[in-house]
Order: structure tokens, then sequence, then C-alpha cells
């Protein structure tokens, strides 16, 4: 056992409520299950364990996985899945991040896309890998719950998706977010959190602008998109 | 010198960017610079040393600064500060946070409320220390450029803006943020990461909910804090 890299065929969900996540969406991937000594065999214990006879998920008790694995003094469940590959959808909502670096802040507007139902995330490369651990646990374990393509450019994106309508945010822009009426199936398209999105994105679809006074030279990253979904689908947001 | 404290009276701006931002906003308190001996001398350079010799600054170049104050490796220049208290004006609107316990999420609303020109913020303690060096950079400086307050309860913030219109921001609500008209001067009142606003809170001003659907529990807090200001200011934002 080592520490999670890249290029491995899998990757772990840390902690009890991750774990839940992926059995609830996956969990015909899910390959084994780490248990550390310290663990209360409490009721989400006894669930989780049901869970695992039935699908035959291999359990170990192996407090030296917790230690190569997690960072997090509070970790005390292991899940460890195959990696898998989703399609994502031609009719429904999209959400695209052209190189997005940050573990953090992809697992952040992962949460977000799930809350407010856009649910096909689009990643363009070079980017951060939605696999990583960390994305996982700051996704709040929504990263099971949506449906990823990472692509080799946008070009490659938008041959698929012609018949999506590209929401470019830029800083400068066509219209205001309070602005602008999002026709479905609607792309929303955001750039790198040092970078923002390349110049030319301004002759693709029609640009939007989150607009914010000149004290900031932008927003974050997850804020902005965050409020985008939140604009996008307030008016037909379903809260099933 | 040692790492930095709750306790102590001073803080650190880490970097150009928030150095600049401590300069702009907050210059009187400004009481020493230190450079790392591998700091380019470029412009920002220059113009930094022209701003520490107009108010008198210290400048000193002490590698050894950098390893105890900084884990960031492209950090080359620290801004040593006063700390100083502000007191919050009862005309402008309010961001209440109610114990908040994470400092980038801290920093990362500081720099929402200062876009969207909410520039007005009370903090409810036991809550993260709006001075630690790491609140500042999530901030990206725009901490030098908000009010900030620190109140022992609720109750103590109320009785002082009696004036203001207090819209809780709760998971079960009077009504949805869209449906919401926000009355000036108003309060919008954010609870802990965790835990969200104590239920007493339904009783308190007008309560607002975000809608999002069931598969998440709740949206990360700068997310939620970000998208009410959002909302809040949209109609009223001054772009200057």
């Amino acid at each position: 056992m080592k520490r999670y890299r890249k290029e491995d065929q899998i990757s772990y969900a840390l902690g009890m409520t991750l774990l839940f996540e992926l059995f609830a969406c996956r969990e015909k991937l899910v390959r084994k299950v780490y248990l550390h000594s310290k663990l209360n065999r409490n009721e989400a214990y006894i669930e989780l364990m049901e869970r695992c006879g039935k699908l035959g998920v291999d359990v170990q008790i192996n407090d030296k996985a917790f230690h190569i694995l997690s960072q997090k003094e509070n970790c005390f469940v292991i899940g460890e899945f195959e990696k898998y590959k989703d399609e994502l959808r031609a009719q429904d909502p999209h959400v695209v991040l052209v190189n997005p670096s940050n573990a953090g802040n992809l697992g952040t507007i992962i949460r977000s896309c799930r809350g407010f139902g856009v649910k096909d995330i689009a990643i363009i490369k070079p980017a951060a890998d939605h696999f990583d651990p960390k994305v996982v646990r700051a996704s709040m374990g929504a990263v099971f719950g949506v449906r990823i393509e990472t692509f080799e450019s946008f070009q490659e994106y938008a041959d698929r998706f012609g018949n999506h309508n590209f929401y470019p945010f830029l800083l400068h822009a066509s219209s205001s977010l309070q602005d602008t009426a999002f026709l479905e199936p609607f792309s929303l398209i955001f750039g790198n959190e040092a970078a923002g999105l390349p110049e030319q994105f301004n002759e693709i679809g029609h640009s939007v602008i989150i607009r914010h006074n000149q004290e900031i030279d932008s927003l974050n990253l997850p804020i902005a998109a965050s409020i985008a979904l939140y604009e996008a689908t307030k008016n037909t947001i379903r809260l099933e």
C-alpha cells in the first residue's frame, strides 16, 4: 500500500460520509473497506458492515492504511474504489472547467453542481485529477453523484456538444449575470484560478460577467461558478 | 521571531499582493518589511522600496523569517503590521458571521464581501481569528479594506444595531433567496460551517433559504454567503 497517485487505477473515499455516498452512487465499484481499530462500533458501523456483507466487499482492520492515506485525525474508515469513466449527456446542462488546477476548488465546485442539479461536468486538460482523494473530500462525496468527462481540448468538447449554448464567464463580457437569459441546454464555462479563460473565449457563444467592484481583482473560482449555477438554475431547479 | 499566535499584537501579510493591499488600506500600521534574498529586484520591488522609504518603514533581508512565518515556496516578501480595531457603521449593510471556525473560509467570505461592497463584517465569538495570516492570505488582502468588529454574543451585536433588518440564512426559512426583498440597512447572518445557525434564529428577523436539491446536505459556507451577497446587492452594487 502506498499514497494515492494520479496513475493509479484505484482511489479512496476518506471517512464515513464519503463512503456512504460512494455506496449510494457507485456501489459496484467499491473494492475494499479499511477500518481503524479506534472506529466506534455505532449504528453507522453496523449499517456499513451490512452493506459490505450484502455486496461481498472485503473489510480489513488496518491502522497503517490510515497513516498512509489520510492526514486527518478524525478519519476512521476508508473506502477503496475502482476509477470509472462517465459520458456526459447531450440533452442536459453542463459546467465546463477549463484547466482547473486546485483540488479543493474542484471538489467545492462539484458539490455546488450537484446541489443545483447540473450533474454533467466537462474538465478540459491539463487539470487537477477529479479522483484525487482531496477532490472527493472537498466535494463531500458529491463527486460520485455527477457525471464527469475529461477532454484534451475545449475544441474536442465543443465538437461533441454543438447543440449546447455556450456561456463563457469573463471579466469583459456581453452581459451581466443577472441580465442573462440562459437557454437550455447550457454550458457554463470557467477558466483557471489564476489565468481565467483565454481571450478567444470572447468569440464563443454569449459571454457573461459577474459584476463586482474594482477593489478585488476577481472572485474566487468556486464562488464565481456557484453564483453562476445559482442564477442559471434558480427558476428551474428541481428540489426533489 | 516566532510563529504567529492569536495573542500577538502584530500579524503578517505574506507576499507582494497582500503587502500592497496593506499599504493601500492601512499604511500607518506597517511596522516592518522582510525581504527574502531571492526576491526579484523588479518594478514591484522598486515601488515597494519607495513606499517604505517615504513612510520610514524598516526593511530587513532575513531568510529565516520566511522559514518561520511562511509555508509557501513562492513568498519572498512579508509585511509585519500592528493589529487594529474597527467599528462597524450603523447606516451600512452588514454581514454577520456566527462562530465561523475555518480561517480559509473566513478569508474567502471577506474577499466576496469587499467585491460586492458590503464592507462591514460582524464576527460573533468563538470564531477564527481574522488577523491570522491564513485569513489575510485567503482574503487576498481584502481584509484590510473592510471593517471587522468582534462581539461576545449575537445579543451584543443585535443591541447595537437594532436599526438593521436581520436576514438569518437557515435550512428552514420564510422565503427563498430569489424571492426575498432585502430592506436596507440589512444584516445577512450566517452560522458555523458544521452546525449552521441555532434554531432560535428562526425567531429573528426574516429567515432566508438558498434552495438546492436534497442530494447535498448544504452548500459550503463561503459559497452560501457569496451567493447571498450577490443576490442582495445585484441591483444596487456600485462598480466604481
